[in-house]
């Protein structure tokens, strides 16, 4: 039995868990899994429902589903199959390394069709995976200049979802809007909205906090301003200092944005205004 | 706008949430939260929606469930009304403690009808936020008689759930069996199922752990071994002897208990077998 | 035997640790536990001994300890006695609710002598317990003469520590400099530095933040500024609003504010600059 | 300046402390970092202390310290070079992919010299790093005969430790005794001592527990019973079959293994009887 996904996301109305569910029952569809959310705070309605049946007549599914929820909605009927994201980098290994050591033991539900980096220290590490890894240097040229190759360059390939793994540079408002909003995934090294910014490890040394924390989350124009999807923290004490923290956060970067990518890939995560909704 | 719950715990079939959820429509019930879980293993369904609406007609739209519904079904609407609840101690006053200073701050979603003891210690406690304490001594007398006594001080007020709150005393399947099942909850000072039975701590000590836990699950007779509700752990080290774990392991105890009963009070847990649905 | 803490803050020089613990040999004390931290920040050197022996002679050991040591040192050997503790509060009853609870138990290595409150509401709570209550309103009167008030009441008593324990007001620079550095100890609602000053749970919502915390640190003059001892963060989700996360924090506020406490109360925290050495 | 770590593993006496950091002094080492633990179980003493200064009378010193510590005492000083390890395998990718990535990034304070798989699963992943894969086959032979292979390929280097990364193999007493106690380490995928043995995660499952967890130990002769060097736990719920922990756990596993190799790589940890001091 094949597997699909229903994605709804609509104003908010009485009655609609009951149209919805009805009309997979006449399709036959069935409902696997399902979780819903309405938020008082937008009027807006989210669900998602793992659905199981014939897909043969999905499209006149999608079509009656479109009837039922008001207007201006988004409906999506997605498979669960693999998603297809690049990776840009600067030159941190351990994020992109977890990605590239999960995606080979065939543990990330995605494809890394390629790395994209402003230098080239991740090259060999890339390439050992056979994954094409292009670099793409900021020297000498203008930020929108360089903005422009990378995007032509992402740009060949059908993505689903860019992963900033610690690529160290700020987008422009340009290259943000390049892009829908969702596509886009950052990690930051600290618990936003704590040490925004450059250096984060820094300020949490000068600060004296007692936990540090990374925040995997969209990428909008406000910097470090977009919908978190994930967060977590470790501890530390006065024995470490800036270079300390920051090894000791490597490991707190790379498992909350593999958590939050398991999430977004799985079709788990909608944006609701400047939030996100986590099914 | 009044709030219930409709609970619904049925064998597995197709169409159920559609046909449950056209029902809420019918009636004008407005879903506000749904979670449903159709377990594999046992080939139960499981549902809890909070539902919001005029209630005039819900011993109708109860009944029009139970017609939907495969036969052997288990489906309740409740309110939102505090539950009544009475705790069973012995000597320790922390778990008790932290229930009374819930209860008085209005943070616990219960009602402590009354506290029944084996020794005297905590009577000063109890009473000082007006709850009767009924101290029933084990000594001179068989575990039956005990037990009867027990049963019969709790057996003169109308209980949802009885707490055992470092209850150090075994119950007897005649006791257990005197409640149905989910009616009784404990709380354990380990991490089940490691250090089942007596002085977990001192078994944690032996063994050289470095995290001890809590565990709050149902009463069975199988000692320590009914269904989980909920866990959890802290750090200890080799710094720790048995005495000094038993003292960190007090705030993990409450915290547990706490976040258990809170699940439980608000119809989250379903009993699936020996184990738990927990939305 | 007896045990004393021996507390050593001095500037880092050679042969500290040598020199100290050789004087603990001469004067038969055993080292039962010690701890040590040079901080290269503010060239601070910060050693707790825990010594076993007989006290008798202990104003000549800790003379001797004082001529070993730099200049400008700080060096106190303290008894294992309970400190002496004033609570402040305002409305919320769970902060100081455990530290009642906790007094009470024995599990807490402070006597509580008085809680003073700006509202009457917890003072049918704290009297349960026999401690006194001092109501002191800050209506109709200047910050200063409330603050005035209050000190006055506090000063009627040898105290060692007092607790802000969700005390709803910002002390003026007066009062916090009417007590020593590190006497005044605070738990703030919010995992700082983020969401500094009021309403930290509205603005954690505002966010979207999926962690929410609590930070226990000394006053300063600087709001929320003061050395950290410790913090800690509980996950948090869409379903939360505002008033849910305030609920939801209060567990991990109380948590935190006993475990720095804890570690206050067994002279285990120092003082270095704007941060905190917690052995 | 060069650093080197004192070692100190002997019966407990008076004045240890003193005397071992005088002789520091005399030898003019600074004490950059000292812990140290009297176990009143064993009555054993540990002590660790990073040293700096000038080494060239390092066996002197070594020698002095000799004659202060009682008899049978294990003294050693060590350097922080990177430690020699090798790592046996079976088909799971997740551990080993962890060390190579890790070693790769210059984050592992240790040298993967070989690989040992009895299965040629990760062969591949193990050379794209230019590291040695040994294929050694345990089909057709016997359980000593296999280890005997074994044993020779991994004798013919020098080790420090020998990883078990998920090696599904339990070792006979004889390949146990081959090496000294304290150089195999194991990661178990059970937060032990519960699920000992065989399929953790079915027994995890069938148990209906809320978290569950991996311990990191030294191995024994006796089946997951030798002295724990750390353990964590992660949460999982009723959605979760044996397949989905598994999956779940493997974050967890090779966590808790980075993380007590950490330990073990700088020299932290010392073997209290089945237990373990971790500084």
């Amino acid at each position: 039995m094949e597997q699909r996904i229903l994605l709804t996301e609509c104003d908010d109305a009485n009655g609609l868990i009951a149209k919805i569910t009805n009309q997979c029952g006449l399709f036959s569809y069935n409902i696997v899994h399902q979780d819903q959310f309405a938020s008082t705070e937008t009027n807006k309605f989210f669900m998602r429902s793992v659905l199981e049946g014939d897909f043969t007549y999905q499209n006149e599914f999608l079509q009656s589903i479109k009837c039922i929820v008001p207007e201006n909605s988004n409906v999506k009927l997605v498979s669960r199959d693999k998603k297809r994201i690049a990776v840009l980098v600067t030159k941190e290994a351990h994020v992109l390394g977890d990605l590239l050591m999960k995606s080979f033991a065939g543990s990330l539900d995605a494809e890394i069709i390629m790395v994209v980096g402003n230098y080239p220290d991740l090259k060999e590490l890339t390439e050992k995976f056979n994954i094409p890894f292009h670099y793409i240097s900021h020297e000498g040229i203008s930020r929108e200049e360089h903005e422009k190759r990378i995007c032509e360059v992402l740009d060949t390939e059908d993505l689903d979802y860019i992963i900033l793994a610690k690529f160290m540079r700020i987008l422009t408002p340009t290259m943000v809007a390049h892009y829908p909003l969702g596509k886009l995934i950052n990690i930051h090294h600290s618990f936003l909205p704590s040490f925004i910014g450059a250096k984060p490890y820094q300020q949490a040394y000068d600060r004296g906090v007692k936990l540090i924390g990374a925040t995997a989350h969209f990428v909008t124009n406000d910097l470090d301003e977009g919908p978190i999807i994930e967060q977590d923290v470790i501890k530390v004490g006065h024995r470490y200092d800036a270079t300390k923290m920051a090894k000791a956060g490597r490991d707190v970067e790379r498992l909350v944005l593999v958590r939050a990518l398991n999430k977004v890939l799985n079709n788990k995560v909608f944006i609701n205004g400047n939030k996100t909704v986590v099914f």
